[in-house]
């Protein structure tokens, strides 16, 4: 597999993955990497590099199979797998990221709903009932958990990392607004809304 | 004001805010340069570096007064500002955001709440009751919007953000599934939920 790639590349093969998808959608067969830039927004290029770290999969005068493209990004993203996912803390974020359907077409699929609030003990979300965080162990122990969703606030989500962690689930998508110390084999993708919302103020500042 | 500064410093500056303001929680009046590089996983030279872009705050043996490059980065930030948001698509998602109450300290205001479906008309977020999408332009012209924050299908968002832009807002916060073309002076910050669980899977894959 790929080694040594960079953040920047990684962060466009989503991208490249969810263009291919729509191209597919619209019944688009193959496609020039000249079309593939402009769409993209992206030199052909730095595509041909981007795509070279992984063996390329460009035909001289041809271009790109799309069905192919879109597969073999596809494999390289890991989502020829499936991925079960349980979201720990079932506020209004929590809730809508366990009711976002279109993460199922890429092969992620939500297993489980914990929260510390017994008001919420048995609410039904995709029609699993929402469990209470001391049931998480024994549901770890009869379940495959890839991936623990943590959207709950920055004060509960340095503890809820430490059981996730201790209980041997080895990926954190992590929603809450503290940056987590985990160790070298447990990976953490952050989504700092807060984050974001910054850099557009900034962008908005530096435009006046 | 600063020009030029490269996307990764912008990418951080939340992080050293976020942090900053954590410290300030804490009760916390300075921190050296080592401190503070170890706590957030960055080199010391890479903050000196960092901060040095907007002139610089430490001094020389004392390290950094907190409360004031809180302050500082809170303004190279726009966070002495506030930012005026209305919410298009009033999904799981878009009611999340909407209610998520972290945005108000750092001076992001929701202002108004839209959505096409009139099942939704009226409902109370906030105190405030949604309206629908045809209400948006005498919307515009009654209160000052800075940001629109997109929450929809990607096949509505396109449309959307040509209206608002028509509207002439200037600043996009982009949820949905796809990356807009806007005119340049327009600023998009994208939140692409998906894409990060598929940088999540390729990590997963990567260690594997």
């Amino acid at each position: 597999m790929a080694k040594g790639i960079s953040n920047a590349v990684i962060r466009r093969l989503p991208r490249y993955y969810r263009y291919l998808d729509e191209l597919l959608e619209r019944g688009v067969d193959r496609i020039s990497s000249g079309d593939l830039s402009n769409a993209m927004h992206i030199t052909a290029s730095q595509i041909r590099q981007d795509l070279n770290n992984f063996g390329g999969f460009g035909q001289q005068g041809y271009g790109y199979n799309v069905q192919y493209l879109h597969d073999e990004i596809g494999k390289i993203l890991g989502l020829d797998h499936t991925h079960n996912i349980i979201v720990i803390g079932m506020g209004n974020l929590g809730q809508a990221i366990s009711r976002y359907m279109h993460f199922d077409n890429l092969g992620f699929k939500m297993v489980g709903f914990f929260d510390v609030n017994p008001d919420l003990k048995g609410k039904m979300i995709r029609d699993i009932p929402v469990s209470m965080m001391d049931e998480l162990p024994e549901f770890v122990k009869t379940h495959q958990v890839d991936i623990a969703a943590l959207t709950l606030p920055r004060a509960n989500a340095t503890q809820a990392a430490e059981m996730v962690i201790d209980l041997g689930i080895k990926s954190i998508w992590n929603f809450a607004l503290v940056d987590l110390d985990v160790p070298e084999d447990v990976t953490v993708q952050n989504v700092h809304l807060s984050d974001s919302l910054m850099q557009l103020s900034y962008n908005i500042m530096q435009k006046k």
